[in-house]
């Protein structure tokens, strides 16, 4: 498979690996890189100097490309960036911020820079900026989201009529069929985030991959809407935030209840119903704990089977 | 194209337009049926008498296969029925409740019967029921929307895991990329609202067909989920539950606050303040008025081509 994206970053397949907090170290972007595709480092829950002991752990473990997602909101967005550089990685992915703001220093420094947006609006200011693609992250993923709520399936056909830079489809994209419907709406790669948060490699607690398994259709809802809206899954916490806001809460109230380091108490120390789970609308679909290798894969198959079948549609 | 969905109906394209309250009349139904899709009139704003008028016409306007959409809620429900047995319909589409409540008495009359469903556990039911087709309903569609927030994205494949039923894909799909997408997804076909909505033959009203063009993305949301969750435009009447909200308003305020023939006004009236508009997330890439007729052929052109552009990137 060969495409934009493909060539963009040297790999073989056009399967990104989303950059996870909590979930997405060194072991679980250089499994996915050494699978064929590419992995990422979420950095966003690492300090700057566990962050260059992951990067540095996954270049020992790959002699594949792999990035670092860095979410501009990082209050040591400053120290993270030294690191980036200083280590030589060549692929960012940012996130959650303004593209203008970082884009020139890092292709200064020769790393390609993907920025990830949910409208229209921010593609425009991606083209500004001089972004080498971006990902175009709908309504059903996992984790923080837009706040147009726009799903997948409307995000890219729209995206694709203001754009020609390449596109990244993210958000309810965990199996061969999405990943082959994501190329028909004009993507030119895929980025995954929930499938890889559930395998072997993430470094999420096992507890909140098997509660990933559970999870059925409706089991998550984007919430916090108010403060930066966040796809979790609805446990005691998510409850009450609810209670909340049935109470008609407001934002300090809500930014009270939500305090502190909830997600990493989810999703790392396995405190599933205080914390905050992040994960998209496909866990629905999650059943088993897998391998990076296996989903990677797997997916390729299915997309490339998928082709074929719809290519039959029109004999 | 030939899918499970066009030899079910009969029909040249897998393409159906959505029944649709102040929108799909006989004139819209009998345009598509005639472009080669499925039309159906929406009988949920209608009476039974002017709904015996529609399917009249209709059967006046096109010798080609239509249908008619029955939301089971109606409070005339069974003259409803009455009303399409005695016309000699052929294809109810059934939504808004239990599909085990009417589908064999409308199979003992000779009638194909498909459900409307936005969850697993509703597709099991229609299973049981014995309905010919699902319609599988995602949240980006505009009006009356399932509580799961599942978008079409995420529920087709699910949907596909659960049941052998043939699949109807709605919700995001208004371009021969999205229908392409569909096909990958598990479906057969794929039922269109929100661009026969704005076409020349709906009967809404020109102001609503306007703001329809204008809406860009983020000019759409679901809301009030406690009555039943509805995708509106957001004006000023939708500004005034989002007021409601914030002041704690229970239930009983929020169905006060809607009243009666709010989407009337709004839809049909053109009273785009006051009003009800409803609409799904392709308003944001609906930029013109076009017959029913350009809108089947273009999205099956769009479709033809994606599919192979698709076939073009294994090589």
């Amino acid at each position: 498979m060969k495409t934009r994206i493909t060539e963009l970053f040297g790999v073989e397949y056009p399967i990104i690996q989303g950059g996870m907090i909590w979930c997405s170290g060194w072991k679980l972007a250089s499994a996915v890189s050494n699978a064929g595709g590419l992995g990422l480092i979420g950095s966003g829950s690492m300090y700057p100097g566990v962050l260059k002991t992951h990067i540095q752990r996954c270049k020992q473990a790959t002699n594949k490309p792999f990035g670092v997602n860095i979410p501009l909101m990082y209050p040591e967005i400053d120290k993270h960036l030294e690191v980036v550089v200083e280590e030589g990685v060549k692929i960012i992915f940012t996130s959650a911020g303004n593209p203008l703001k970082y884009t020139s220093w890092l292709k200064d420094r020769g790393i390609t820079v993907v920025h990830v947006v949910a409208n229209v609006k921010f593609t425009k200011k991606c083209e500004e900026a001089g972004v080498d693609a971006i990902v175009a992250e709908g309504f059903e993923a996992g984790g923080h989201n837009g706040k147009e709520e726009t799903t997948t399936l409307c995000l890219l056909p729209l995206l694709k009529d203001h754009t020609t830079l390449p596109i990244i489809a993210a958000g309810g994209i965990g199996c061969g069929r999405s990943m082959a419907a994501a190329f028909c709406l004009g993507a030119d790669g895929v980025q995954v985030g929930s499938r890889f948060a559930a395998s072997i490699e993430s470094s999420a607690h096992e507890g909140f991959k098997q509660e990933i398994i559970r999870a059925g259709d409706g089991a998550t809802q984007l919430t916090l809407k108010e403060i930066t809206p966040v796809r979790v899954i609805k446990n005691a916490f998510f409850e009450q935030i609810q209670q909340s806001y049935r109470e008609g809460a407001d934002i300090e109230k809500l930014k009270q209840l939500l305090g502190h380091g909830r997600a990493k108490k989810g999703m790392f120390e396995g405190q599933l119903s205080e914390g905050e789970l992040e994960i998209g609308q496909i866990a629905a679909r999650i059943s088993e704990i897998e391998s990076a290798q296996h989903i990677v894969s797997s997916m390729v198959l299915e997309c490339l089977d998928t082709f074929k079948t719809i290519h039959s549609l029109t004999k």
